[in-house]
């Protein structure tokens, strides 16, 4: 899955054009401009479709496709996403998700789908934040090529 | 921010052992295991040290280092990250953490905070687990590297 501009986390996806002719051609255009073209070049077909879900927004129909990657074709992915066209805009980062649960009954794919945060992190990201830890550069670009009222990407080690 | 093997999100960084000789170096050999070694180049020192926080577990404090990176850093990092030792192991990803919040006046940071999923991805995910969509090379791989009952790691496009 990935994070998306909106700080929320969901699959690569978009809107289908009218130029695009299928729902997967549209699919596959928008995995190549949120993941690079290694996703591009996953084959994907109608026998990959799952379900369909009406969004909340008007109009809006979700399509949903589930395939299977090799362990070579995902690294391949991982490695190629921040070239992508929207890495740093639409997509702020590719995360697999945990299918496992540890023996504490808690860590894995429960705690995934709770999504928390570990320990203190939540809070030092606020005091990092309030500190004012952010790039002036950086900002002025996420203003500049983000559009709306984004206005940094950042970073801590 | 980084997802991590338990499926929280959180701040690379670890435990220190006697033989990094500082916390400063112990941190560096962390981010060199966990993101690469774009990440262990990137300039670490006293001055970047923020707080400390005592951890729930004992005798653990977890000391808190925020440091600023030009985009061009940041970009080396996140390349660099899919081929660091610990990826798809302890660490499952790396994601920027959006610091703005959008018109609607909850995506961005809001929502990266409250850590939501889009839409429906949270029941797509689980549909997808429960079809079985699980490369058995991945699980068995996830097996014998991962330790501990992780079973398998997977990615949906």
């Amino acid at each position: 899955m990935q994070m998306r501009f909106d700080g929320r986390l969901g699959f690569p996806g978009g809107l289908v054009n009218l130029q695009d002719g299928s729902l997967e051609a549209g699919l596959r255009r928008e995995l190549s401009e949120e993941l690079g073209e290694a996703a591009a070049h996953v084959p994907l077909e109608r026998a990959d479709y799952r379900s369909s879900h009406a969004a909340p927004g008007p109009r809006v129909v979700a399509h949903f496709y589930a395939k299977q990657l090799t362990l070579e074709q995902l690294l391949a992915v991982e490695k190629g996403a921040p070239r992508a066209k929207d890495h740093g805009l639409e997509v702020l980062g590719l995360v697999r998700v945990p299918l496992y649960t540890l023996r504490d009954g808690v860590g894995g794919l429960p705690a995934f789908l709770e999504n928390s945060f570990i320990g203190a992190a939540k809070e030092q990201l606020l005091e990092a934040a309030l500190c004012g830890a952010v790039e002036p550069e950086m900002r002025s670009l996420g203003q500049r090529r983000g559009g709306g009222n984004r206005e940094c990407f950042l970073f801590w080690a």
